[in-house]
């Protein structure tokens, strides 16, 4: 709502269409039954019964506006932003509509497809904007389509800025927010969850403050769940029009906007768009320290800790929505003064959920792509049912190809050159690919004095359960057993368990240890060998480029490696190692050899060569030692392997 | 095959009807896609692959024929031997067919209906004898329909004995076994697995020995899937008969018939229908102890422990089947001394599966019904489909009506005056129920000196699980926690545990420990108060007949309280305590004691008015302790229930 290329209005009008139709085109009730244990009710809520549990327990919330990205780099670092700020628990964020910017198309800047990926990718509930004015009825109903299909569940209803000075109202056509709000109901029924905008100090285009509340009343009886406000500098100002719009009869939840002060530039061309006046004590400190960012900065966070401590103990306000400008120093150090950033250990489950509707069953993956939940999530976004309980025997649709290893949510967020400090400008054999797994395992830079932070299968640094197994892993990657996926076996951990704990409370969780490697086929050899002697204790699927493929698993049955029992449940088994899909995985994690790291180098040249030789004639292995109670028995045998190698 | 009524034959002839029809009328390949972890091969395969499958695998099997009693009373005393005859592992048993006796109907002493039993509530492999002269096409369909959808899959296909002396062969009608073999395969494609019978010493009515050993031919290549031969007397008969059959072409298996002699009566009775000489050897000696019963049984087991010894030394023979005479003792003494009697502790699940094909994915049920399988296996046989991996949301189809609890595989094995000695003849008080409770728990005898060996809610002796509780079974019975069901908490012990495993080895089985019982208003209210302490640790379930329900389930989720992991596969969570199912029940448990336990008394008598009380003003509770880990705490919230009382 404050960003620099879109503010909304309500401006007053005494003669407003009424919508019409009476009942939807589409019917869009969502009736899907879910069978699976609520691991989570987040996951299965609509926004405004979380607002309402989470008012109702006493517990204060926080939310995160972004506007979209003009770039696909700044995209990425968007995406990357999402992430980050999720984890500090906001209930949910919002993406503001650029009319101009073409917000309801593909491109990866797009409004639509910023929040798709928030939803889909980051697991985050969000708002997506719309505005209405200057629009057709066939294209609002085309985006509103269009959001639904991707899994989008709230509409933020806004007016717009009208095209133009001289605007004149259109007869039947989108005049107001209200028309918006009444549109969305008339089409989409209850599908959506409605969010409209409220000016505490009313609306510049307004006749009045009390002509504007009366606006807000309208939209929200037209079938809006609840406010978000325009941008205020003083506390009383939001708790006095509260106080207004519940005397005349508005009872929905109303958000104070925050808008934590984060520059001087950034400041003016706000309050030059949104026609607010900032109040003299304000300018009197900023305007002696204006070319000093780091000191505004400190100011405005201040000034927001002491704004939201106020409306917080006022007692009237749960919530606090956040102007972010895309920034996140500034607002993150408020939530976290305010003790309400919660960088909650728990999970639901030990991977990164979706937040599309028709995911929301979902509770069961195959471990691949543990490092890759978002490769995952685009591989499958054309299924229609998810599993839940169990994988099953290889009755899952098929993957979906990942030909675009550039898709712009799996981008590496490092440049290329950085990734040749990390992986090496020069690669004279394959013991210097040794060396750079390694060194992602220890965490000590390389020769020429970089850390490795991320690694093609791995965009992040090391998981903090793989760090329970650093010393082993480290061992067997410096000899070639180059380690992409791992997991330590866990007899029975309480659920809270900070390193490996997720679900519920009260819950215990298990792992089988895990470990999943390329390495060559000399080695591969040995370690077949040495299986025999763990046949029925170890499984084992070893794969080369080519699909040629080995396994002692009985009738390419799905195995259970991660599953938690908790009070009054079924029983959760959220990652198993399906033989089936391993070979869909196998095919990209060959191929990220070659996308990611030899077409970091010219072709023909010796590094390249090196890297296309592994991808060429290394096997993918992985390993699962099924005595999870007992001392985890697949070191040893790698250790078996190296000695009959020897 | 050797039972009183019926004897079979295939007499020569020249002309045979071709049966004619190319295409069945009925599609019969049954695809229903397993996606449950397969654990135990035998409830997927066919018949035909177990036979191949054990024979491979060099494994000695043996098989089991009964022919279908008279009346009621006797039907359930065969039910209860095929489920001790079941322990020892038959491959299959098979039911012969009564054209006297309305073999095809509902009758509880039908053919079809003791084969349904066997497969549905005992969980027997099961082969269906039926005969087809003097039968139009149109009846045999029928009885082949009804078996099928009985969940029956083996059809033995035989003559049977053609009506009256004069008996012509009938143009397209069934004339001989391969008649019935064809129409079978014409109508029902390859759904059954098709059994024919050999004679050793070539039929009766047969032109020539060779002449028999080519219609035998003509059934096998009709489409039978294996033979089993009439009985005989020496090894060398079948041994020959044998090598005879391969001469001319025969592969499929052939099983020799075992007829261990068990008294003079029955043998010149079974010679006399079979129209086989007994060698003068066995004459010889029989003939001098034809008194002794005990003598002859004596005799009989031994010459069949050997003639069985010298089929299985041959290496041509890898099953034996039993013609029983429904007698279990000298059949069960034959296959104990070869050692092919394998009462194997494991099971593939913690509670009895059934064999209908339609239940073979089903791996979940509510625990309640767990000493009353055949009672959910009836309550559940409409359904479609079955829970698989989850139970699911109260997602289930509703449970069929028990309103006969006389239903002939229910009925108790106790006839009513040894029931009121065990239970009672006449009560004067609450606490003499309690006793009753307490003597089935400590197997004392009770004050009139006799053992209760069973109760309402449990027709056997106390479960060797719950032996684990005994001492702390007793204390709570005494004082008016009726127990009827109940585990202990099992934290990862090996899936081949003698007492508590289940599913393949090298596995771990999990239990929550679980208690349920009948009990005062007065205990429930001391009990609630207690149960606040425990909130987070313990779900309950407390219901009264009138259906008041008092529960801390959340959602009315089920909760998982036996679970297996085993090398390779998805996690098995056989039991479960559904919130829903439990009302189903409850109206069951209430119902057994007025049922099973009031009407013994005379209306009217304090006896029957102290049940009825019970009946009337007791609640059923169930506890879960969900801490699996630590050390069960019901017996802690019993006692604290105590403690507050006094």
């Amino acid at each position: 709502m404050v960003n620099e290329t879109q503010h909304t209005c309500s401006a007053s009008s005494s003669s407003r269409s009424d919508g019409g139709s009476s009942s939807g085109s589409e019917s869009s009730k969502d009736n899907s039954r879910c069978s699976t244990p609520v691991l989570d009710a987040d996951r299965h809520e609509r926004l405004r019964d979380k607002m309402r549990r989470r008012q109702d327990a006493g517990d204060k919330w926080f939310s995160l506006e972004f506007f979209p990205p003009r770039t696909a780099n700044a995209a990425v670092n968007l995406i990357s932003r999402f992430d980050r700020m999720g984890a500090g628990g906001p209930l949910f964020i919002d993406v503001t509509w650029h009319p101009a910017g073409d917000p309801g198309s593909d491109k990866e800047t797009s409004s639509m497809i910023i929040a798709n990926t928030a939803v889909n990718y980051c697991g985050l509930e969000t708002i997506l904007h719309m505005t209405c004015c200057n629009q057709t009825k066939d294209d609002i109903t085309g985006h509103l389509q269009k959001a639904k299909r991707l899994g989008l569940k709230n509409i933020m209803a806004l007016r717009g800025d009208p095209a133009g000075e001289e605007w004149q109202e259109e007869v039947d056509g989108f005049n107001y927010a209200v028309d918006l709000v009444k549109h969305i109901r008339n089409e989409f029924d209850d599908y959506f969850d409605i969010c409209v905008a409220g000016y505490p100090k009313g609306h510049p285009e307004a006749e009045s403050y009390e002509a504007d509340l009366r606006h807000l009343k309208e939209k929200v009886f037209a079938g809006a769940d609840f406010i978000i406000t325009q941008l205020f500098f003083r506390p009383e100002t939001f708790l006095k029009f509260m106080k207004d719009c519940q005397a005349i009869g508005i009872t929905c939840p109303i958000i104070p906007g925050i808008f934590p002060i984060q520059g001087y530039h950034s400041l003016r061309q706000l309050v030059k768009l949104s026609k607010l006046e900032v109040p003299q004590e304000i300018k009197d400190v900023i305007e002696p320290i204006k070319d000093n960012d780091a000191a505004i900065r400190n100011y405005g966070v201040e000034l927001a800790v002491s704004m939201c401590r106020e409306l917080l103990d006022s007692g009237m306000v749960h919530g606090l929505h956040f102007y972010t400008l895309n920034r996140e120093v500034a607002t993150t150090e408020v939530l976290k003064r305010l003790g309400i950033w919660k960088e909650d250990p728990r999970r639901p489950l030990p991977w990164a959920v979706s937040a599309h509707p028709k995911r929301r069953v979902e509770d069961v993956r195959p471990i691949f792509w543990a490092s890759r939940p978002k490769s995952y999530i685009y591989r499958t976004q054309e299924w229609d049912d998810f599993p839940n309980g169990r994988w099953g025997n290889s009755s899952s649709p098929a993957f979906g190809e990942l030909k675009d290893y550039y898709l712009f949510y799996l981008k590496s967020k490092s440049p290329r050159e950085e990734l040749l400090k990390m992986w090496g400008e020069e690669l004279t054999c394959e013991e210097s690919v040794f060396e750079v797994f390694t060194c992602y395992i220890t965490g000590e830079p390389n020769r020429n004095g970089y850390k490795v932070t991320c690694m093609p299968w791995n965009d992040d640094p090391l998981a903090t359960e793989t760090n329970l197994l650093k010393d082993q892993l480290e061992k067997v990657n410096r000899r070639g057993i180059l380690t992409i996926n791992s997991q330590p076996n866990i007899n029975g951990k309480p659920s809270t368990d900070p390193i490996v704990g997720w679900g519920p409370s009260g819950g215990y969780v298990f792992q089988k240890a895990y470990l999943e490697f390329f390495t060559s086929s000399e080695i591969v050899t040995a370690l077949l060998k040495v299986l025999k002697k763990y046949e029925l204790r170890v499984n084992y699927h070893i794969v080369n480029v080519k699909g040629q493929n080995i396994t002692n698993a009985p009738d390419l049955q799905p195995n259970a490696v991660t599953w938690g029992i908790f009070p009054g449940r079924e029983i959760i088994q959220p990652t198993v190692v399906d033989p089936v899909s391993f070979l869909s995985w196998k095919d990209e994690a060959f191929a990220l050899w070659i996308e990611q790291w030899a077409k970091l180098y010219e072709e023909e040249s010796p590094s390249r060569m090196i890297i296309q030789y592994i991808h060429d004639n290394y096997y993918l292995v992985n390993l699962v030692d099924n005595d999870f109670p007992l001392e985890n028995c697949l070191w040893q045998v790698v250790e078996d392997t190296f000695e009959l190698l020897n």
